[in-house]
């Protein structure tokens, strides 16, 4: 039987602030990636998130960003190796009181938006990000885009690493993702990304925009909580899955 | 032979302001309260922080504030008790992320500025705050103002509590600290200060400045790091120390 | 015929998050507050809240507050008199900004939360808070609390002063506000609620908690913009200002 | 007789955290660069500084940065040109504030460190600043990079346009600074610096890295306003002007 993670950003909120349907979309995920109070939510938030995650029996992990809050840390910004290494011990350690305070274990760590986008193609970024997560917790699990450099820095860290692909994303032939810019690049009809799923997890196969197959390794899916037609879409996938006979199970059932 | 901690706040620098003379202080101090982000330090200066407390075999604990780096976290804000302890959690997290990352143990939690004296009087949020602490790392020593409302709060939720007195500071009947705004609150004078200290540990009592002896108890002794004169006061602490038999050791091994 | 402002604040969203209904209650009200991005707001809102504004005629008007981001500007902060006065100044001069740029006039300024609060009862940083908004441009209109320290401050600095209350909120007898937290705190029924602004109008009499009458000056009403609630209620107080000959008109048509 | 300004960055001290010896470096200058607020200064230091400059008679300048206060402004951030031009129109706007209610004119405005280096070489970043900068107020006179695009941005908006070069950078033959990490960026010898400026003023000339000469316009001299050297470099700078006959002159009694 085969079996996938399905990963999702959670816990975005910020003070006033309220992003994302969490209470709902926690219900069909396995792991859940908290924002850690940089580009995304504060400190109430990340407890409230951690007590969801233990009510819905979904797997913690932190979600390290860029100290970016009005661009969501979505923004590429120039730090050095050594403020990325420090950042992200900072927002893991941060996040893992949560998750001793509330009695149950962080299990995986996941960057985000421009850090992991950044992290992904520069390896000496993603070594010093690797060595930093490492150095607080050893068997933190690394989530981390398919075939990029953070998968490349992480194994060689030593970390668990897990290989994250997109339901709803067009790939380049090099394994990357084809920019948001471009046509074509947002995979728009569920039915058709659905597919694209269960293939990359069957086959571990995915046809790239330019229709040629390349290699994929799908322990995990990333889906998004935020809008009604992701969690509409997150359903889909759960009642998809169940119908191809796929588990949906936390990184640590998988690796 | 009399034992009595010497604790400083360090690591006060952020990005490219610097604050204190940490490298000459930390030589003559037990403890080391280090900023956590909020109202000082950033990520990097609390990693270069924790280094050098280890370099010198200083005692490190978190020194969380409120989060108000413009105000260097002294100014009293109308937060919950909820949000105060989930504050307190996430940077006594932060900080352990580095002592963990560096190889030593995080050993005590002293509140600052602001935080340190509304919890010295509310009881409530000493106990949220406190409750945070031992929700995070029951080994924690908590140190607190020696007769205040934290020092209630820790041994009641379960902490060790270390008590702490000030070198520099007029005291009132009551135990609180005169404020700095009415005249002799503070004593200049370097070598009364040294006396008094002397006899907080020696006798437990320490004149007000009504000029009626009260009972302390004084684990630990608060010096400052900023300016040249701060640094001469606690190496003239450390020779009357010294020829008052007093041994400067850690929390853990004073408690 | 009775003229009345309606004010509501605006521009609250910031960055990724979205706050309030701002594009429908605008066609509501007669004045704007808009949110300077201390409390509430980033840059780009700004700027595309008054474009906002000019669209639909509004009046314009710089809403500061507390740099409190997380707390929305709600919590009391103990800031100096001249850190209120800097504030203030700052904030009005990044929206003036925005107003000369988008070719119209900045015509008011009232407090935001907390900051409002604090200001009207403390005369001394009331004072400060309006010699500050005199330096920057003494055409301004203040927008005050009715009966506050504020409108005196204002009064005596030589500024011109409009004197806000409130439809949904219970009166003591000394004109301040009944606290949120107390039962009847909030007036719930919008109907009783419309009756009440319309006598303060007409009349320049509410009747307190307690049931006797006081009187008010009602030169503006503030209304929400925050839910759907919220909108039915304005468009509840237009319908029944045209049935009873009030004129919605801003500020400076009034005064 | 040859006429320059002279321009500094001031008021880049921040809450409890001080840099730069302003009050000293602000007597041999001619405009002051005041920081906005963004990747430095808070509004009281922003109206210290304002009145600093009105007590000496310094030209006052809007400063604006990347909001990265962490990273001192420094570090490249993929803003949007909107974003750009909005976060200048802000701090501008702010700065705009104090000059007014000190009474003083506020004359230009310089971009400061990653946001100066990224329009520096981005025409359509370049141009969404400047029209930011002349909506606001279009009598405000540019100060940018002898050569660079902002230069070019500023003429096609209608701004006033000051050409600023560098006593102490190796230049390249297309008139860009060569990079602070290669060997020779940086001319230490106090006396070079000082020859390569006067012929830059005299001879509108400089020798490249590569010893070629290229044509400069050297309407404003950048001198540092951080550390003793500075501050006697700037002396040294207005011996030798004095000598040379180069009087050292605001902004607009040059352009």
């Amino acid at each position: 039987m085969y079996k996938v993670d399905l990963n999702c950003d959670l816990g975005e909120s910020f003070g006033n602030y309220k992003i994302g349907a969490d209470e709902e979309v926690i219900q069909y995920i396995s792991s859940a990636n908290i924002a850690c109070a940089f580009h995304a939510s504060d400190p109430i938030v990340m407890d409230n998130t951690v007590k969801l995650a233990k009510q819905y029996n979904v797997s913690v992990g932190a979600h390290p960003g860029l100290a970016d809050l009005v661009g969501f840390g979505r923004r590429k910004m120039d730090i050095s190796n050594k403020e990325a290494k420090a950042i992200v011990q900072y927002q893991i350690g941060a996040l893992k009181a949560f998750s001793v305070a509330n009695g149950i274990e962080m299990k995986h760590v996941k960057m985000h938006g421009a850090l992991y986008n950044m992290a992904a193609k520069d390896l000496a970024l993603a070594l010093a990000i690797c060595e930093g997560i490492y150095e607080v917790d050893p068997n933190l699990i690394l989530l981390a885009l398919c075939g990029s450099k953070m998968i490349d820095a992480g194994v060689s860290t030593g970390l668990r690493v897990a290989s994250e692909v997109f339901a709803d994303r067009a790939y380049k032939e090099d394994g990357s993702l084809v920019e948001r810019t471009r046509n074509g690049a947002v995979i728009t009809d569920e039915d058709v990304a659905i597919k694209r799923v269960i293939r990359m997890i069957k086959e571990s196969k995915v046809e790239t925009i330019n229709g040629i197959d390349i290699k994929v390794k799908a322990d995990s899916i990333c889906v998004h909580g935020d809008g009604i037609k992701a969690l509409q879409f997150v359903k889909k996938i759960n009642q998809a899955f169940q119908k191809e006979s796929i588990e949906i199970a936390a990184l640590d059932k998988i690796l």
